[in-house]
């Protein structure tokens, strides 16, 4: 086992891969600034397990060895474990200023679900591959997004059948895959891909239910990293996405070979379901966890941007940070219950409780645009119409600004302030927080959905016999 | 010590007091029809401790004199201590229909204000007073809320002094108070009746800021029943209201003379607001443990009208279920984290966490009228164009009404589904429900105002620092 | 042509009729007090048309003969009769106290899709009916609703074919139909009564594809009145539904034969869609309309209120006065849209804006609980807690009342203003009205549905042209 | 009169104004790409007036001497003309890409309210630079917020007494003002500022009372023009604001002259008010008629992804459509309205009705975020995931993309409609929009400050006569 060093990750990403940005192919994703931003973005998982006051919470040791892993890796088998986890994901989307740094999580997310969904040879297989990428520290991705095409349509029913990524050859030493995901995120700075059904299939989709993982320097994968959020940006008007920031890619898998013994699910549709479902039950905690830096910078900047615009005391302006305390105090509280409520599942492995996971992700989603209005109502129009970092560096010009811009407070901490939500609501990464909270981990439909079923499975008996009971029935 | 039977309880009653309804004195309260619904509602609380189902929850042990007593009583003194409270008050509640029996908990969460704010003599008055209560199992009311007049005055600068309860005399042996509480629950049926000041008083209104307890029959303190609610209610299509029922009063104190052993605060205006407040966290966490059966009514209702109609399949009807599951959960998730985050008080008592409390009790209010839209929704137009109980018991139109009401049950089950429903959300229960959830134990407001309160002293310092980070300030 | 007296409307009502009531059959429906309310209530209508103040608006000229006609029954012809429509059902319904007369309208919304759609003999046979109506001023219901049983299923699959009402034989003379209809509005109190088909049949359907129109003492046909909002209300704390109230039937055919020359429609069941859709396009518009007087009341009794409790000053009173008024003029202000809009349909009979008609009804109804809650919120807990009727009457009680109820207004005017709100919103009268708003003309998901197919065929094709024109496609 | 060519427009702002953008002095503004972007996006009201299938709208002709001028400047006298300058508005943002163009229209509305509220001498004034403007066909901006510093404390007790526009010195000739005015739009590309106050000011400010126009290039005005939504965008991921964009500047005032013949109000507290509320009047009528090509691109833009992505059978997907449509078509029905019911103030020239403007305003402004949520949730995570314009331009590249992103359409049109609603909603533009709609032309709070103040002064009478009619009161 090792806990490796942020260096030993940066230097590792440079392998061969095939990677993409802005049209041009990159040789070393270090050397691009805006891909390095996002490399040292990542490396923040591995600061945080040397960083002495994380220590307890990053690093994991193991009973029997005494070996130190990062805590990322630890099968929860307790409430407590599955707290743990959540203040670990926590504290490091806090270092990574709002963005989930995430290297460890979300592929343990994955490794979770197939160490309770497989069983014999396959689960043999994904302990194997767990102690592989744990003892080396990797870095690692979840492939499970398709690119779907016509969404009306099952897999083998598109124009084209290499829509959602397939089998197209097995033998004796492995598979053959082809296909695209979309939205991958943290592949162009991982070191391994795990790649997952997007939902359950059917019989005629059994080419499409493939599990497996491979190395991010595949031969025939190809990673295509989205140009969006990029562009050089000044740490004066853009705090937080100047230096964290996430890459997505386009996953292409052109014909690549993977060997049976990274091949967890092959052409078995019956399990699809289950592992696809189970990813997600654990990454839509991860989610949650994650949210919770966001959603408490939006009630500080809020707080402190009235005190500093001198309206704290007008009556609307609290009744709006009151209901942003709400909306962020409710999410952390269905969080934390969610851990409180864990259950022990397959193989002894512990996970929150899907109904309360749920109602914290789809808490979270469906108000987060009203959070954002709050704080936005809250800070002013100066958040679309103030000064570039340009102005702020001139000498000329920033005696006029800190003049001007004064408010209850120093322009300079206005402005900070100012700039600070202005990036989280009103520049790209508003955006891209927006959208996340729409559509990540699972649709505002899908939590739904999966609300109704878990609580309808776990929780309805108890309010159906009482209805009964006021009914007289029964 | 004593616990009570229910028919103890009932024959206390009948104790000379003045209590008024339908423009009538009543010298009888088990003798009206109407008021009688209560009492038998009320005395539920007394059953529930003699009931070997619930005798865990509803009697607590003296570890001293190994003596029983209502576990109404129990001071608590821990998070679990508190959530064993919370569960007493669900299952009286689920036991009383919806309809929350109260008899012990709400004069013991003024207690507990009691002993907690006061000092010195005041507190050992207090103490008396809760061994002088617990000790007979007497039934409790709280009058807090002054009828207040014009709102926009304080109580001195009333044309009419009396608009809120104040001090007109005092001697050795006591004082003697004049004024009206309005919407007083279970005076009319309780033993006793504590009363606290309705706010915060300023040295002006020191004649106002009066505490103090006093028997239902003493002399000068006249009930005046509120009449909503009431007329005979049929068991078919009221199903609820029929059984259970609170009683109100308008309660009059005209020159009541209380003497000084029960006097909890006199003229001390700086402790006014204090009391009045820590009397409201408690309260408002027994509002949110006995709203708990109402919303599992809710869902359980909803769901099986939904399967009733045949309409389960219908994707808007899963998705209304689905949020009204989403705001019963929450309400009930938020309900158990203020217990678990108890904290420990003046005196070693413990109690609910205020800002989890508020937001619990927010959530509830501010989502209940969107929850009653979906369930009358999903439950159909027949909520008010139903048949009467006369109907039902006339053998010549029974069976057209067996007949044409059937849905997918048979039409005995959907009907008493619908009465259900209909007493819960479109008859005088429901729209007492709904004024309940908006203005009871404090309104909207003061939820709000309580929780930006609390969550500025308690856990804004930890998001204000995390912006200023995130804004490189500090 | 005539315009009948109030007087002949109620005398009327005295034929015959197979009525029944809370498991009693009803000779005369004036003799039974409850049911009187509801004849009084309609016969405004009549009293309008002879109230110089409201003649203009009330009552209607032949252009060829010169003879007068109730206005209810003016084809309208043009964007000002359709608004003018309008106002005669606003001032129907102000002086019904919100509830709507609709003793006319209701009819001819039926009857102006009858003559919109039918071609033929089929609308030869409805002008003639309508004639029929006009001229001897009946009052009509409307019988669309079946009780539909399993909604999981159409007409023909139900366990009982007889859930919606059928063709059972058919004959030279006529038709014979089985079943029964629920929600019917003022069958009890009507002349006649108008059936539709519920919604678009299916060839397997085609027995259920019947429209047609029968006298109400028609032999076979029994009227059940819902005991919902029954019950002797006293004046004082039930100001509108002591005096004003609709009547609901479940309405059963019990092998009524109907002459061919009172069948609009039978066994055609490619019709049925049109003549449901048509008959809602009117009756929804006829709905908003009758919302008016209901949706100022709430302002108006709101903005009282808010000065009565000494409250108007404080923010966030304002800011729900505020968005009370916003919801109320919406209504409003859509209602007049969908008027002015006006489409010129069949046989150049004018018809409302579906598109703004359904915007109007939805804005009404997806709102209207939360109006409610404004308006409680403004108004304060003693809207169940207050005193009775009885109280007020007693003269030793009404003097207590009397001071202890003043507020920054007299007792007597805030207590007036008190309980106008209560019967509004927190009593059956309350939950009529909320019921009223979620399904009555047509649910939510109705509403929701026909905006979507109106808009897209109407006012799609801009939106999308400007969306392609902006991604510079085309 | 005249009609300028969009070349005689960009010429005329090279006047030796001092402007600065990203740190530096421009001494053009057409040579600073990121400028150019936004006068070729002002330059559309210019060749607006010269395309023929927009004269109609564009150009209005002097009754006097039938001479053409651009049609923004038209006093409107009528519902009509009020109707006419929305379409205009609506015709000139249309074609700039939901931006609006504005170079005539601000300026109007302020010019507008100068005519109508001022007397004598000043009226005389304002008619005379009317003249001026509109002969000379100027581009105008208005300038009114003002930074504001300490928002709790007036104008003169701020610590630093130019954070608001003051006079300082007045002579024969004139006045000198300082200060300094922010998010002024339009005034780095605009011919003439006009200044106006930024509300109400009572005797201690009366310094601040002040109203002015000068030409942009006055000595001592500088313009500091705010880098946000800067930065060469790619014409394929950011379809619209690669060629739409409006500027707004910080407008700094350092001992301006203004003669006294462009002096409006200078001193006259009790004038300043009244001045800013007729200015504000106006300009959220223009600003609901500006947002109708933004709603419209909603609702286009959603019906067209949910198309291309195969998923518009899906029913949450059209229950989103439809409240987005129901969102957009009453935002255009209330600004319709407002336009039919406008009223005819001073002199004769007509307003929109405040009521129903302000509802159209608050309409806009608080569902706008739920708009945007629903729009992004029907069009997917691929917002912020997608290709960049190079990659699209790679001829390597742009076949995978090509092969990966075909939905139910091909890729370049899912694509293109993609990145329409990522620059709509997820980038800067998105931002801007937001903010705009929650802070321009006056924030959600003062749209219901006005709406409830206007509607208390035109409409409650009708409301509150109803509802004491109905308590039996009066």
């Amino acid at each position: 086992m090792s806990l490796r060093t942020a260096d030993e990750y940066r230097a590792g990403l440079v392998d061969g891969r095939r990677l993409h940005y802005q049209g041009q192919p990159v040789p070393d994703i270090n050397a691009v600034p805006d891909l390095r931003v996002a490399v040292d973005h990542a490396a923040i998982d591995f600061d945080l397990a040397r960083d002495p006051g994380h220590r307890d919470l990053a690093v994991a040791v193991d009973p029997d060895t005494g070996e130190e892993y990062n805590a990322g890796y630890r099968i929860p088998r307790s409430a407590e474990d599955v707290m743990a986890r959540s203040h670990l994901i926590e504290a490091g989307t806090a270092a990574g200023g709002t963005v989930v740094t995430l290297i460890h999580e979300i592929g343990t997310d994955g490794l979770f679900a197939l160490l309770r969904v497989l069983e014999g040879e396959g689960r043999e297989k994904a302990e194997a591959y767990y102690r592989h990428c744990r003892d080396g520290d990797l870095a690692l991705a979840v492939a499970q997004t398709d690119v779907k095409g016509d969404r009306s349509k099952p897999p083998h029913q598109q124009a084209d059948p290499d829509l959602y990524v397939r089998v197209v050859d097995r033998s004796d030493e492995g598979i053959v895959v082809r296909g695209a995901k979309c939205h991958t995120t943290s592949s162009a700075n991982g070191d391994e891909i795990i790649v997952f059904p997007t939902r359950a299939m059917g019989p005629d989709d059994a080419d499409y239910a493939v599990s497996f993982a491979v190395p991010a320097n595949t031969e025939g994968l190809s990673l295509y990293v989205s140009g969006y959020g990029g562009g050089g940006h000044d740490a004066f008007d853009h705090p937080v996405s100047s230096k964290h920031k996430l890459l997505e890619t386009l996953t292409v898998f052109d014909d690549v070979f993977v060997p049976w013994e990274r091949v967890f699910l092959c052409q078995e549709p019956e399990k699809a379901g289950a592992l696809a479902l189970t990813f997600v039950e654990y990454h839509r905690f991860t989610a949650v966890s994650y949210k919770l830096p966001l959603v408490d910078a939006f009630v500080g900047a809020a707080a402190q941007i009235a005190e500093m615009n001198g309206v704290m005391k007008a009556g609307h302006i609290r009744d709006k940070l009151t209901q942003l305390v709400a909306y962020a105090e409710t999410v952390r509280a269905l969080t934390e219950a969610a851990a409180l409520r864990s259950r022990i599942g397959e193989h002894g492995i512990a996970y929150p409780d899907p109904t309360t996971t749920n109602m914290a992700k789809y808490t979270f989603a469906s108000g987060f645009y009203k959070a954002v209005e709050w704080l936005q109502d809250i800070a002013g129009g100066l958040l679309v119409t103030g000064p570039s970092g340009a102005d702020w560096d001139s000498p000329e010009i920033r005696p006029i600004l800190e003049k001007y811009y004064a408010g209850a407070s120093p322009a300079p901490e206005r402005l900070a302030m100012m700039n600070l939500i202005s990036d989280l609501t009103a520049r790209d990464l508003g955006g891209y927080h927006a959208v996340l909270a729409v559509h990540a981990e699972g649709s505002l439909e899908a939590e739904k959905l999966q609300m109704l079923r878990s609580y309808t499975a776990n929780h309805a008996p108890r309010a159906i016999a009482y209805a009964r009971k006021l009914a007289a029935l029964d």
